[in-house]
């Protein structure tokens, strides 16, 4: 009679990374690591687990995404809660370590869990790669995120076509002024040009154009879709036309920009952003950071509420639809939930598990199904003590080594191991080689084999390895 | 008036690394993934969050430190929670993928969760990094881990003495054959023999002997503590002197191997462990590893109940109080909680915070307050283009640099930021600087300033990072 056993499944939304796909994947995590730091941004470490109210500031929409952490009676007290990005916990520590110098350049990987659908290549636990700069309002500092978003993707991907697009939130927040509307509208306005990808100008234009919803029959109503599809914003013909030559602009770069002096000359907030998109602009021309790599466009705008000045994505030339790789903006009120004051901040955040499944799609990931170079075989336990002195002098020039350690004993079994994981190099010490101090090294690739004095197994492997 | 602010405190048990712990303890996991690769061991990535059937097996005590992770009413049906270690994730995927090798070499790092009491240097969420061997019941996969456990601390702590310990569950196992007592008794006897560093040898004897718990009474009795000083194990006179000798026995690690076998002459179970010892310690002395870094220590036991053969811990000489901050075993059981069927395993788990903590307490460990090598100072508005240029270029080349993005201007306030950051190299572009296509380059440390071209920057930068 067997014990009932427990599924081996893992929840919905959750997965493994195996050793296939963790190798590549640990590399790519490297160069990200290395191209921040090079940047100047210091690594730095929160906890997965914070208080519900440090996450949350009170947004019930939030609140919903949100997994909580209970751990039985004990912790009632203070509902805990796990982090669903990495940028909130940065507000919070900034808030909390008054010394920290300005600018305070930090970077952070780390899982995040939000509880939304699972879908084909999303997941309720993702890791983000974010580096933020905090404590600066100048514009030399959305610049250099820009830089290194780009600079990150060339290492990562050198010959694939990426792009970081720009726009920033003061053009959208001079609306009101440019068109002529209240700013008690601009919500509604905000939420109905939002649906622009999803049902075009036209249906947007209507939709502007009908009369806004009244508080008495909206409470009538049930749901958000009603409410939506039953109510406009109420803009006068004047304000849907101006708003319609905003959102029909096209052009490269340096013509869009044109276009918006034009259209906001005299929106102060919207011509401070213009400014801003022309100071990033030229400082990328400076750096000489390739022009097929950025680009200046109005229909970003990035989804959280707490961006207030740039904002980027990036999108894979061949891969548009999974969406932006790489996203930030400028947060300057995110600090001020926590502490009176105002600490600006704008900073960018890789998603790692997107982007790796991208890669994989477009074919860019070299699987490989073990880092170990060398498999040290063991014919006859007899020789075990002189197969381990030979594994340890490979190890310690560096070379990636197994001994071999399994319940199989034959040569077969042993051969076949090192065949099915891809191992390049095979080690062999017979009853020969053990008495003639020799190593029998099997070139996997060649198919050659040949036997060497031990002393020289390192550099004989090294040579098999650099071909 | 201003509004409410959220308080930026952690949970506590929770922490944050800033950037000059980061620093360490970002190369401190380089290493250890560094030599853990050198071994064979290939990385491998489960999710934080699990079942929470597929974490407890049904066990009771472990379910009170484990988190539950709740997302409103959607979740309710299956129950999850937050991993307390990587070995039973580990296991879970053994018993998921039959298609892995065997044996399977993997390494995983990452934060588990546990529900303890917060004390110095004790948290509830800690990094642990753990290497296993799955599906080989072969003691040479338990001799790699201990050879692998030494390379890591020496490569770690090259010159702080430290003790690799190990022990075998199987002579405890061997304990009712050996001093003639009843099997039913072992769980009894095993916990009166842990209490023996706190209460001595003395009372641990007297405890063996005392009459056993009866069950009518122990229901009156509230409480663990109450129950077991009432009660022992009901051991026979012979039995108690018997466990004495096992208890008291002492020497070199040859010693006492000698003396257990002669304790132990006939019953088989240690008989098979004390064999399996001599095997390991046979090998590491053919690897020539250094017999100062391990000892065979009878006092090893580990907590754990998934145990099932060889246990090892790690001590740093001059820190032992604060406990193994290395550790692991053998356990051949836990894959069978998934499926039929028995898949052996052995691994070890560096304790990453705790050693942390120890070499921090035992000043090992180098803090730097940035990895920024370089920062290119901004005097003038005018010049942003060319710093922003030199900065490219030295970022190319591969050194870590900041160029000024802050809001101070003043020429002064930026010195002090290198100043405090202790970043030894910063670079000025003056009118003087940006006519002749010149750098002002400033070593910190030697207070000395000279102008050299600006190609030449990189080299010169280098010069005095090498000093």
């Amino acid at each position: 009679m067997s014990e009932r056993k427990v599924s081996p499944a893992s929840p919905g939304g959750f997965r493994d990374y195996l050793p296939a796909d963790m190798i590549p994947r640990a590399e790519m995590l490297r160069t990200i690591e290395r191209v921040f730091e090079r940047f100047g941004f210091d690594p730095l470490k929160t906890p997965g687990i914070e208080r519900l109210s440090v996450l949350t500031g009170g947004d019930d929409e939030t609140t919903k995404l949100i997994y909580q952490a209970t751990l039985g009676r004990r912790d009632l007290l203070e509902p805990l809660a796990l982090r669903f990005d990495l940028t909130v916990p940065l507000a919070r520590v900034v808030a909390a370590n008054a010394d920290l110098p300005r600018p305070f350049k930090r970077y952070q990987v780390g899982d995040v869990w939000r509880g939304e659908k699972p879908q084909a290549g999303r997941f309720r636990e993702f890791m983000q790669f974010d580096a933020d700069i905090v404590g600066t309002t100048s514009v030399a500092a959305d610049t250099e995120i820009v830089a290194l978003m780009v600079a990150t993707m060339q290492e990562l991907v050198p010959d694939e076509p990426f792009r970081v697009h720009f726009n920033t939130r003061k053009l959208l927040n001079g609306l009101p002024a440019y068109a002529g509307f209240a700013e008690e509208r601009a919500a509604d306005v905000l939420r109905i040009i939002d649906k622009l990808p999803k049902v075009g100008i036209e249906a947007v234009l209507r939709e502007l154009g009908k009369r806004p919803p009244d508080e008495e029959c909206v409470e009538e109503l049930e749901g958000a879709d009603q409410r939506e599809s039953a109510f406009g914003a109420g803009l006068s013909a004047d304000a849907v036309t101006k708003i319609g030559a905003f959102l029909e602009a096209t052009g490269t770069t340096d013509e869009l920009l044109d276009q918006m002096s034009a259209l906001f000359a005299g929106v102060a907030v919207a011509e401070e952003g213009i400014e801003q998109m022309r100071q990033i602009v030229t400082s990328l021309r400076a750096m000489q950071v390739n022009e097929t790599n950025w680009v200046f466009d109005l229909s970003i705008a990035r989804g959280l509420s707490y961006y207030t000045g740039p904002v980027f994505e990036t999108f894979l030339g061949r891969l548009p639809k999974i969406g932006s790789v790489f996203s930030g903006g400028r947060y300057d009120g995110l600090v001020s939930r926590f502490i009176e004051g105002n600490i600006a901040a704008v900073g960018a955040s890789v998603g790692v598990d997107r982007l790796f499944a991208a890669l994989t799609e477009l074919g860019r990931i070299m699987r490989v199904r073990t880092v170990t170079k060398v498999l040290v075989t063991v014919m006859d336990e007899k020789f075990r003590n002189q197969c381990s002195q030979v594994a340890s002098q490979l190890r310690a020039d560096g070379i990636s080594t197994a001994l071999w350690c399994g319940d199989e004993r034959s040569f077969k079994s042993q051969i076949a191991y090192a065949t099915r994981q891809e191992i390049p190099v095979v080690l062999i010490i017979g009853a020969n080689e053990a008495e003639g101090d020799m190593v029998a090294i099997k070139d996997m690739a060649a198919r050659k084999q040949w036997t060497v004095m031990r002393a020289e197994v390192p550099h004989a492997v090294r040579e098999i390895l650099a071909r």
